[in-house]
């Protein structure tokens, strides 16, 4: 399935690899799109494998606010 | 000496670390202070070693304008 989280705080090419980098590693994690602009990150994963709470955790251990 | 490095496009801690790393590797380099939002580097250097200039480049290459 696909999710879109809010994500406050990436504001540039670093934000957007360390946030994707991030969420990639995750096993069930197969797609991610970071829209800097839109402070969104798309997030298509198998949701029998990583959660939701999962993928906003790892984005926020890397220092960002999830809505 | 020292001098200080009026540096476009630092946003984020991302970038503070990528700016004082690359500085810190140019032999001759002794202390970098990054000043997010001031949009300033404060570098400490040995003139006989490097030059303004090369600060200047080493900024640059990793995508920030320098003044």
């Amino acid at each position: 399935m696909t999710t879109t989280l809010q994500v406050q705080g990436m504001t540039c090419n670093h934000c957007k690899m360390a946030v994707t980098n991030a969420l990639q590693e995750l096993e069930g994690v197969n797609r991610v799109e970071v829209h800097l602009e839109k402070g969104t990150v798309d997030v298509d994963f198998d949701e029998t494998k990583v959660s939701i709470a999962q993928l906003k955790e790892a984005v926020e251990e890397q220092g960002y606010d999830v809505e």
